[in-house]
């Protein structure tokens, strides 16, 4: 603690008006954080080790408590809300006196589910790598006070990158911002949301009664991966997601292979066909109407698109494809078209659990993206319309017995997380574009997209507060995020807090 | 012990050479066994609590001693033999002054992997039920000395059905003769081997040295489910089984599916392209050649299939299916062709713990049930063939990264538990009609059929012992092997005992 007061008060005395002028908010934070890594890792570390699963509610709500205890302890006026049944949200203000504009800070606390048995490190117990496992990482002890981490770093645990690393940027960044005397000259809103990786279902409810509180002139999303190439990236919105579990029906119980093979109806087999009817041989979806309503690119959108670097053959190298899908359009472009994804499939019992068995039944979960100009729960309809066609009897429940001994064909379909539709903010909005000239300042021209391929509660956001919304992410592009092994690349943590800061300052 | 002394005495004298014409031995046997089936299940239930599992030899090995410990203790001359690598297999042999035929009789103790988590009651708990569990079945102590169960009794267990219970059919079968006074006029021999669920991969080799001792006219198969009517049923063949594992590829980790969905290939969507390939709108396998070479059906034999009781109709609503593959063919002629199931698929994650991901990787696990004429090596060839065929680069090992990174689709193809092809014997072979007449004798005429639709180490035995095989199977066909909550009924049991000693009797 005394280093940490002997620091600030080093950068005080350095900050004075001639030494203001010269040294930006940026190089100031970075200094300071040169100097605090320890503190900074050791602070996140808590908040990491705290589980932020939707099954365990108690932690999402220990989340919310967190950060708030970490605004308040930094002088923002916090408040935690809630709607019943939603998870909390945790709001924050600063004002500055004589602002001349108002911006706002949105992360989320929560993560996607995990298979512990697949984490190298247990996702609740955040562990500190000198480079990430795919290069042979080792576990790191946490630096002595006032000591640095390897560039290459990485914390590991759930919610790491998706997306707790945003609210750490930001809570250093204040430190930071106070330490060297860096003058604010916005007033700043925050908002951390618990219920993203379920869709937010409930945020738009939640946010409603605050809408004066949180007006501004923008919101800055925080959430998503940097570009491949590591370049700032800036998007300008989203793509939206539904999710479909598909369960399709063969005998009541296991049947004996032998004895029924070639007689009782396979249900992978029938799932598979479904699956396959779903995409033309060029992947393209054929499931009628699908495309209908999409909004096209504007001039800006496409000319944004060329503009970005490729990072497609680097890509396929790293990730270890010989092939992508929709080539040769690159995938800058490919994510402003929706997609269908499976993702996953489970039927009887492969690997050493296999039996000769036909199985009982068979289940792909699915998940779209949607982009603008799509409506969620349209999309949905031609799907289940879609199944109808293949000569499915669609159900919305489990089927029963009876229901499965009267049609040869039983397809069962839930539908869940439907969004308000995906967001494209106007690639010349003036607030949208003054931002963006920010983050270049900080490391260099960014990255613009149209949108991002993933999805963000921007509709719900949007229509809440009634506020355009820019996503700029700030997470590592390999972070692993919805998948196990997801980690936090430190230096993409020291760029944010110089982000943050000069975000804050502008 | 005192109880079965005083039934044997009083059987002993009721079996004067004027009773014997009188009570045939299948009479004799179940007049016996009602007396006695505290004892039978006492002694079925301690083998059954002997785990069964190719993955837990010592198991298997206890099997094989308790299984030689009861023939010894009824006097049968027996031998534990084996080849490095492979279980053990029990040989027994009792002859008989001026026999004027050897019958041999076959039964295999090992069973099929479990879930425990799937099942009722734990697998190797062996429980008692007054009837099916599908029918609301509640456990049942064992009766009291002298009482009897149920009629719909059944016993829960891995390897109840499939196929302990004909051990312990031929071991009662034997105490019953002794007690009843019964005359063989055959030579017996007994062989139970432990690997008939792998696909006895050691059997020829085990029992090639042995062949003079294990000579016989005719060798019977216990295995497999009677026939879904209840009748009598005599298999007089089997299909082969051969196993591929099939995993393709994706990224080489999971990728989240808003970011690379659209872009990064989906080996789930790519492995149900892969395996709708593989059969036609009508079920019929079509990779090419998978035909080839298959003896077509005697008249005797099409005459049997024609004469088979229907049960498709029955089958379907106990099954809970809407309509079967191959129909208007019916499940009788439809198990002399060869089949291509689906045992299981894996890709990501379903249910609770999916996320929205790419998966990394997808695998289906196939059986194949080949029919007569099929040469087991040949067909996976052709498969291997088919997968290329549809523009897979295929490798026998996890492919590397620079395989996965030089072709835009890897598939890693293992087969399984090559069999040395289905075996059909002729309809007319003396020794097998005698056989069938004296199995009609015993509970009413049995469905005769050309082969089952399971497969059966018979051309394994048939090549190392040099005798034709019939498949004479005991089990209830609703005894769900192969799955979970296997089970056997024991008026199964208890008519088994009656044939056994009918044919040993014979």
């Amino acid at each position: 603690m005394l280093r940490v007061v002997a620091g600030a008060l080093f950068l005080t005395l350095l900050a004075t008006p001639a030494a203001a002028r010269t040294v930006s908010p940026a190089a100031a934070a970075r200094e300071w954080r040169v100097r605090h890594e320890r503190e900074i890792v050791a602070e996140f570390d808590s908040l990491l080790a705290i589980p932020d699963l939707a099954k365990t509610p108690d932690g999402l709500q220990r989340n919310a408590d967190a950060i708030a205890a970490m605004l308040r302890r930094r002088g923002v006026r916090t408040r935690v809300v809630s709607v019943p049944g939603g998870a909390s949200v945790v709001i924050g203000a600063l004002d500055t006196p004589g602002a001349k504009r108002t911006l706002g800070f949105y992360a989320h606390y929560d993560g996607q589910p995990v298979d512990p048995l697949d984490w190298t490190d247990p996702p609740f117990t955040p562990t500190l790598r000198d480079r990430a496992l795919e290069d042979g990482g080792k576990p790191l002890a946490l630096p002595a006070a006032g000591d640095t981490l390897p560039t290459e770093a990485r914390i590991y645990a759930r919610g790491s990158g998706d997306d707790r690393a945003p609210v750490m940027a930001m809570m250093a960044a204040l430190d930071a911002m106070k330490a060297a005397g860096i003058t604010r000259r916005s007033n700043l809103r925050f908002l951390f949301e618990g219920e993203e990786e379920s869709g937010s279902p409930h945020l738009e409810a939640t946010l409603t009664p605050e809408r004066a509180s949180l007006a501004a002139d923008l919101w800055l999303i925080c959430d998503g991966p940097l570009h491949q190439t590591r370049r700032p990236l800036i998007y300008f919105g989203d793509r939206d997601v539904a999710q479909i579990d598909i369960t399709v029906y063969g005998p009541r119980n296991e049947l004996h292979s032998g004895h029924y093979g070639n007689w009782a109806p396979n249900p992978a087999l029938m799932l598979a066909r479904l699956l396959v009817s779903m995409k033309d041989d060029h992947d393209r979806v054929s499931i009628a109407h699908f495309y209908d309503g999409i909004v096209p690119l504007s001039t800006l959108e496409q000319r944004a698109i060329a503009d970005a670097p490729a990072v497609d053959t680097t890509l396929m190298r790293e990730f270890a494809i010989g092939g992508s899908e929709g080539a040769p359009a690159r995938l800058a472009e490919l994510i402003t078209r929706p997609s269908l994804n499976i993702r996953g499939l489970t039927s009887g019992h492969t690997g050493a659990q296999a039996t000769n068995a036909i199985p009982s039944w068979a289940t792909a979960a699915i998940d779209m993206r949607l982009v603008k100009g799509m409506d969620p729960a349209a999309t949905v309809q031609r799907v289940i319309a879609h199944v109808r066609a293949q000569g499915f009897f669609v159900t919305d429940h489990e089927p029963t017995l009876g229901e499965r001994r009267s049609h040869a064909k039983v397809a069962w379909l839930a539908a869940r997380h439907l969004g308000l539709g995906a967001v494209r903010t106007p690639m010349d909005l003036a607030v949208a574009q003054e931002v963006a000239r920010v983050v270049d300042s900080v490391r260099g021209p960014a990255v613009r997209l149209p949108n991002m391929g993933g999805s963000l509660p921007l509709s719900e956001l949007e229509r809440a507060i009634g506020a355009p919304t820019l996503v700029v992410p700030i997470a590592n592009h390999d972070d692993h995020q919805h998948t196990f092994d997801e980690n936090l690349r430190l230096q993409n943590l020291w760029d944010a807090i110089a982000l943050m800061a000069s975000l804050f300052a502008m």
